[in-house]
């Protein structure tokens, strides 16, 4: 199998039979030794976050294929701290899409004029282009469409893929009592039909979670959670 | 009559009879001494910018009434620089709407990693928040409905106003052999029937115009148009 990515906190391999391998590692997203899963540097190593990771997105990318939902996702190795995944092609250069149920980071500091913090949101979709040097740029519909990154009808499918899957997340966590403020995702195209399926991962670095009003740290939720 | 609003620009009276009166200030924004129609400073004062911008303003204003296309405007006297107009109520705080014929300025600085500069937009539209502390934050048609700002169909209202009126200016400057890159407008909700009608103003300091590839000074806009 051949290198073919090395990410901020996972290395991706392809293998022989045209399938990746996603390795995760034990870094993950933050500022000055903080987490924050909107950061795009490496913040902080965390001996067995990539375990942890791994752990908790098998278990929701196993009940999203229960569920019917698309994704890229074939099976994981956590000992290995692997997940074998069908290839996927990317809108543009990458695109990042977060579900909020809460008004918090960098909503907040956007619609600060507008919001309270802690605000109940519903579902709310917001896309970011992936661009470290311009800080990832929010990004509309309709320059989506216009920068032929996305369709409006491909934008249709993944609004509604993002709140599906993010609904799936919150009623989850709900179930132990852990309220899900926002999340993150990426999504591709996967197969010959190039349809619109979720990639990488759902951990606890690319959600915000909170219970009884304190912040969960990622490695935290894996514990709480599983 | 008793002044309302001091502006970056021009201040607002209210008059008598409920009417509101600008004046249009020798202020143009900008930053370090260099025009940007996007800057919430006020970069350099230029002798006579008021009234260069008053006439553009009520050449344009006079025009959209003449196609029916609401406007606040009721009348001008370009000697004292001031401009008569209906009450309008802005949306939220206020936004700033603008229409894109070429990529530069922001759209460059956020879409850079998939846009040319200078490169053809076909009138595409975007919304910021006037927010000067949070250097007034692009917001989707999403956002603006959740917030609570402006209705989805609201929207397609002022989108639609947006390139009807972008579109005016844009063959009014090519009949000059100038050509509109981008245009900044405000929109309020104006009389009785809350009806969305451009406000403010439509002169050099809310446009980038160009010349046989060369940008145009706000005041040699006027000058070159009049």
């Amino acid at each position: 199998m051949k290198l073919r990515y090395t990410g901020k906190t996972k290395d991706v391999y392809e293998l022989e039979n045209g399938n990746y391998l996603l390795e995760f590692k034990d870094d993950v997203t933050g500022v000055d030794g903080v987490f924050d899963p909107g950061a795009n540097t490496v913040g902080l190593t965390m001996e067995g976050a990539g375990r942890a990771g791994l752990r908790l997105t098998k278990f929701f990318f196993e009940i999203l294929k229960e569920k019917g939902i698309p994704t890229h996702y074939i099976d994981a190795d956590i000992d290995q701290a692997t997940m074998t995944v069908r290839p996927a092609a990317v809108f543009g250069k990458g695109l990042e899409v977060i579900c909020r149920y809460r008004a918090v980071g960098s909503f907040l500091r956007r619609y600060g004029l507008y919001a309270q913090e802690g605000q109940h949101l519903d579902a709310f979709v917001e896309v970011t282009l992936k661009d470290d040097e311009r800080q990832d740029p929010p990004v509309s519909e309709d320059a989506l469409d216009m920068l032929g990154i996305l369709s409006k009808d491909e934008y249709k499918v993944l609004k509604a893929l993002t709140q599906q899957i993010g609904n799936v997340v919150k009623e989850e966590l709900a179930k132990k009592g852990i309220e899900l403020y926002d999340i993150k995702f990426e999504f591709g195209r996967v197969g010959e039909d190039k349809q619109i399926a979720l990639i990488d991962e759902i951990s606890g670095g690319n959600m915000r979670a909170y219970k009884d009003g304190e912040y969960i740290e990622p490695l935290e939720l894996e514990k709480m959670f599983l």
